[in-house]
């Protein structure tokens, strides 16, 4: 374990300050896989409707973006109408902005609950000072977050492997080298040479927009799969182990996650392939006890109904589109988290 | 069992004579689900065409629309070039031609050599007659195989229960009412309760293509989901039987079907849900001893990388695309035919 190590990068950045400070870059995730752009967010309503819109995605890097978010959009406004008004009317007003952003997103909320705390602590003069410090250390520690996991996955790679994960816990969710592929990232510094099998992930093809561009983008090998071929590749034993992501993680071990988790952890241990979760420890809920007690978001029906620009569903056929599954803790074989590998119950 | 009862006969046509009898009417399915429509080919490039870009699809449905075909092309161009010409020689041509449409589609070799023997057992004047009757029984048989699977499968649906369905094994794979789906359209003929949830069926989208428009056209209720949806609905004892297809079943049971059948089976054992292959006879092959004796075709990287007009795989990055699985015996409950309800060996 060398976790004083420098980060380790991804050749993009999902959320950064801007070169002068005042904005926040974001690389604009809707345009991908076609092209990499990036854009400056300032004004609260531009910060916002890049989070609504999933400009920025990923329950770690919206925390981030709505921690700098605030400390700009602060700024703006203070400078906007500088007429002796308190800063901390704005900021309330900001701060409930942002929060409004994704209302289900952790992360958001908890993000902006530290900025709160720490602006209660300091005067008005200090107020901005201390937003952006604490954003800088929210972003540094995102970023440590990823490289612990990386550090506490890459021996379960071994040279010449070939490796599966499901939908995007990568660089693009964070603003580090992600999750679930924070373990590859680490292995291919090291010069450990594999290959990943992506599975597209419907209905929004994280996997293949996502994943597999960012994978192919620091140089590592990757297929991607429709998620119903996975278990005829792990029956074909080639496959050594797969990597996933989680949403949220109960006090007994169950794993919510993105839809289809569940049959490809079913697959795997029908075939004996090492199936690991990897998350942050604020993934891990001790106030829900089993993977039943987490509610499944159903989500819209025009993501099954479109593809592109044609209708695919007849009008009037009715969908069952649910956001994650759960995945039992008996088909876990390991949990890779920022403080090592660890098995239920979780203190 | 009533196999000698009237067909059912879907509410549209997927293959058959124009009301002149000297065209074949299809029902266009590269339209579906957002227009039904049809159109009437008579030339053998017309009929090739249909059939290679999946105007008509399905191996049963193929095989009639060949069977029909080849009458209506003979007459066309018998009739283009009247000059006392043998009939012989056009017909081995526009058999040749009509073959290459699909070059690995079983149901469309049979039909045409069965035309053919006819063909070599009548006299230059009673050639077209003879070859419309064969073409029209081939029609009728291809209805009653699905009347009888339907007839044998029906007692497994009970009032009030849900089923799920991976692909079209339907009536627009067929001229009758399909070979999963029959026994469906059996059971709500009798006026049998029950839903179906489609699977929408990664990466050409059939399931909610072709099975939600069959189902919803006839009155039948239908839910859509990912493919990867459907193990945790499994999970939840919603589902009481699964029917699918089959393209080719091995002298051992194993059934290589469309992609994601396998996990399906998988998830059904887990959960103790029975899971029902409908097949014709035909479909069982002694000649293959077991699955892992069916080659797997591999298909385009396009499947994966378009949706409608969007891109939504990064250039350069490869993709594993199989068009098949194989599920093992153990997983099939019960194999659905035309002779019956079987289990292997079967002989």
């Amino acid at each position: 374990m060398s976790r004083s190590s420098p980060s380790l990068v991804p050749p993009f950045t999902t959320v950064a300050w801007s070169p002068d400070r005042r904005s926040v870059r974001l690389l604009d995730q809707r345009l991908l896989p076609e092209s990499e752009h990036y854009f400056d967010v300032r004004a609260v309503h531009e910060i916002v409707h890049a989070i609504r819109t999933l400009a920025v995605r990923g329950a770690p890097a919206i925390g981030v973006a709505a921690a700098l978010g605030l400390v700009v959009a602060l700024e703006h406004a203070l400078e906007s109408h500088p007429y002796g008004r308190s800063p901390r009317e704005p900021l309330a007003l900001l701060a409930a902005a942002l929060e409004n952003a994704r209302p289900t997103a952790v992360n958001l909320r908890w993000a902006l609950q530290r900025q709160l705390a720490v602006a209660a602590s300091v005067s008005d003069e200090q107020l901005l000072s201390a937003l952006r410090t604490e954003a800088t250390l929210i972003l540094n520690q995102d970023r440590a977050m990823c490289d612990a996991i990386g550090q506490a996955g890459a021996p379960l790679i071994r040279a010449g492997s070939n490796l599966l994960t499901h939908c995007n816990a990568g660089a693009l969710a964070t603003v580090g080298i992600g999750t679930a592929l924070a373990p590859m990232y680490v292995a291919h510094a090291r010069q450990v040479p594999f290959r990943v099998y992506a599975d597209e992930t419907r209905p929004l093809l994280q996997g293949a927009r996502l994943t597999a561009w960012e994978l192919h983008r620091a140089g590592i090998d990757v297929t991607v799969l429709p998620d119903s071929a996975a278990a005829s590749l792990l029956r074909s034993g080639e496959i050594h182990a797969i990597f996933v992501g989680a949403d949220r993680i109960a006090a007994n071990g169950d794993v919510a996650n993105k839809i289809g988790t569940y049959p490809l952890a079913l697959a795997a241990r029908t075939h004996g392939v090492p199936f690991h979760v990897c998350a942050p420890w604020s993934t891990f809920d001790p106030a829900t006890a089993r993977g039943e007690d987490i509610h499944i978001e159903l989500r819209e029906r025009d993501e099954l109904a479109m593809a592109g620009d044609r209708t695919v569903l007849p009008m009037h056929v009715a969908v069952h589109n649910p956001a994650f599954d759960v995945t039992p803790r008996e088909l876990v074989t390991s949990y890779i988290t920022d403080r090592g590998i660890v098995q239920p119950p979780f203190h």
